[in-house]
């Protein structure tokens, strides 16, 4: 009863750390298809015994991510080695109408993992080689276990680098299926700007080329843009094999900094200017003071309790002083403090461990309870109105929701702090994300900026994107995944 | 015999300037539908009657575009004056199953407006407003009649310009529905990137808004990306109604320069250096030497007649400085001249003047000939070696192909001039292009980067693409115009 109001509620937040265990015949009844005997052999034959796996323990770990969504395991787990095993493998899956769940670090934060309606979730981590490095064209290709911070270990000695970093050390290939962003998208561009070709299984194990096999141009007009309708497609459209990516010099000079502000609309405003006056500010993040607060506690620093911005400028030793200049000249007209420095990498890494770490910083608030980070994402001009208003609502709402953001992008996210036992704020935490989305849409915005819809924001993307917008979306999914395989029930 | 021999030589070259009115009963044979008087009068009760034309020269003007396609005429063209008579007109067009072929200014260089199974012609040109310009939120809105240069002219004193330059004044929207780029692509990117959301007629007359009505975040993660699918579809989707558009601030300061180099080689070394230094320069176009000849002559310049590179820097002063210093140690390493200047903004204007009259500079050494631009786009580590083969190519075919080309890119284009009456020559120049795209794609590039598919190059798309790229670009296709009406014939 109780998990049924909470399902009602959110559809399908995880009441607690263990109740999914309880609930395993409620996901077992939606299975649209049966595993059969033969399949399971079949499976064996392609991946060998060990690579595949049935039991509920493994199961479990494949069917959620870092969300509150409950976990929907998959009947079976299995570890492809390479493209032709994934492409057999969907194959057999095609054959026998089973769902088909793509699994990279399972660090996604819309429930996109979850097998609700059962089937084959493809572990790929053991796909994990980086090949083809590119120095001269500033491109790399990786495979889908590959992540995001063993490529940059990668490319150390090489002078280059993989800018788009979500904190977490997602898989590449994730990313990728996601259109990841985080830090460094205001200089950098997001995924959908830093991809350059995918290789994908289809749902019946053709394998698409997005750009054509092994292309690797700097931009071209050949055809159907299939790069950019793959990236963000969360797994629903084919399981990406391979990801050609751009990479970047690494900056000669690098130089991180923190500024306090006596109000929310004193820091947001500082960002709206810095980047109309064209700097090229590398990262711009914002923290409200209790995000401050929980980041002091959680990580040992001792920075003033205010709003604030976390800044980082790359660029010749030249460039990234002007910016510099220029930015405090912003800052201080808006009432910043001075900036507190971080240049050499030690302490950088701290600053930035610091910010990536607003996650647990927040949950430490309040420990036993559980998180959900919203994500929208507005026009500039339309930041300082919806942040304000936001943190008035926080107030009145009675949330713990320190706010943290990439509002170089006009995004952020409250990460809600909740304890999921407790309804009554389970409600008054569900209205308050739904009216912040509808705030953000009201304003031009979208319901996620780097997040993705996954399961728990498909009747949002309906309000975002229109009626005619969502039946296109719909006549492009039951083109290219016609039996409904590919991650089922997920976006759509 | 002859015309039908160059159809077979190239898809439909048009052989001389007149013969395409001898040809009127090959292109009417070929319409897939009749159109009545009862849909006449339903187009005229939409658009008025002063907005509709079946005259044969109106008919003749919208039947090509600047290449060399043959002409092939609509059988009606329609002026429709806003969003709700495209969609009107779409609607009657879908009822009677008469193709539709969106007309922007008509500068095309593949062929794309050519209506090879008749129907109507949609021009735009009267639905030219600029709309909901947002300075804080470097953003606008145009609808399909609005050119680049009256977009910059609208900008003029809101500090903000779009950058992204074709040469041609053509319209956004058509710019938007062929990937457009430029001189300024290397710097700002294409059309691709800086697209935020399009307004599109269906080919049934529903609205779709790509990104959501009013939509323009700086990012989303919210379901498949429309956008992307509709920018580069060359109208083969949709008919683009309105584009939101992405601007930058005016940069500071403005520098532009001239560079002669001893060899091609030594010019694309330099600028695959100038890049991997990171060195953001905002334009860098190669001419050969017979094309700065050609340009000296047709725009009375005084450039040394060596291979050349026009360059530009936008930044800030301080900036700018930098770069050009950066820039010219690396110019001086491959041997390159002195840097000719060109600071103020009429010397600018008249250098990049120049730049874009290449196309007439290259028609104007064999006067009477026709011109024919090639677009092959490769990794920047291949640009030296393709270009080198390409030039000898050139002499040794003994044809006239100046080459001009955002090489920053690793896009360049053999202005091909020839007499498209000696068929001899017409089937050399036929080889050239041929051997010069598949050196393109054996090189990870792409046939194309900048002009599109259009009519002419349908068959190097499958080459570059393969079969299950082109299965799922057909697929797209016949999901959203199932009854093939959108510019029917182009890119697949």
């Amino acid at each position: 009863m109780v998990l049924r109001l909470i399902q009602r509620l959110w559809g399908g937040l995880q009441p607690g750390a263990n109740s999914y265990r309880q609930s395993r015949r409620v996901y077992s009844l939606q299975h649209q298809a049966q595993v059969t005997g033969e399949m399971m052999e079949a499976l064996r034959e392609v991946v060998g015994s060990a690579n595949v796996s049935t039991a509920m323990a493994v199961r479990e770990l494949h069917g959620k991510d870092e969300s509150m969504h409950r976990c929907r395991p998959p009947d079976i787990v299995v570890w492809p080695q390479n493209m032709e095993q994934v492409s057999r493998l969907a194959e057999i899956c095609y054959q026998h109408n089973v769902p088909m769940i793509p699994f990279g670090t399972g660090t996604g934060l819309e429930g996109g993992v979850g097998a609700i309606k059962g089937g084959i979730c493809f572990n790929l981590s053991h796909m994990n080689r980086i090949l083809d490095l590119n120095v001269e064209d500033f491109h790399v290709t990786v495979e889908p276990g590959a992540t995001r911070k063993a490529l940059n270990s990668y490319l150390r000695d090489s002078g280059l680098w993989f800018p788009v970093d979500p904190g977490a050390d997602a898989s590449l290939c994730g990313m990728a299926a996601t259109s990841a962003s985080g830090t460094n998208a205001v200089r950098y561009g997001t995924m959908r700007e830093n991809v350059i070709n995918l290789e994908v299984v289809l749902p019946d194990g053709r394998v698409l080329n997005t750009a054509g096999k092994d292309r690797r141009f700097r931009k071209t007009s050949a055809g159907y843009n299939l790069t950019s309708l793959f990236v963000g497609s969360e797994g629903t459209l084919g399981i990406i094999t391979k990801a050609a990516l751009r990479l970047y010099g690494t900056p000669e000079s690098i130089v991180s900094a923190v500024c306090a502000f006596p109000s929310v609309q004193a820091a947001v405003d500082s960002t709206v200017q810095i980047l109309q006056c064209g700097i090229p500010i590398a990262r711009i993040e914002f923290l409200d003071d209790v995000m401050v607060g929980a980041c002091n506690r959680f990580s040992s620093l001792q920075y003033t309790v205010l709003p604030t911005l976390f800044l980082e400028f790359h660029g010749s030793d030249q460039s990234v002083e002007e910016q510099v200049q220029q930015t405090e000249e912003i800052t201080q007209t808006n009432g910043g403090s001075d900036f507190v420095w971080a240049k050499d990498q030690e302490t950088r890494t701290k600053l930035w461990t610091a910010r990536h770490n607003a996650w647990y910083a927040a949950l430490a608030l309040r420990p036993g309870c559980k998180g959900y980070a919203t994500d929208v994402c507005v026009p500039l001009s339309k930041l300082p109105e919806i942040m304000v208003e936001t943190k008035k609502d926080l107030v009145e709402s009675q949330l713990t929701g320190p706010i943290v953001g990439h509002v170089g992008d006009g995004n952020f996210h409250c990460i809600m702090v909740l304890n999921p036992d407790d309804l009554e704020e389970v409600q008054r935490v569900k209205e308050f994300t739904d009216r912040l989305a509808r705030r953000a849409l009201a304003l031009h915005g979208t319901c996620t900026g780097e997040h993705g819809i996954g399961l728990g924001k498909r009747k949002l993307l309906e309000e975002e994107i229109g009626e005619v917008g969502m039946e296109t979306m719909r006549q492009l999914k039951a083109t290219l995944d016609p039996k409904n395989l590919m991650n089922p029930g997920k976006v759509l």
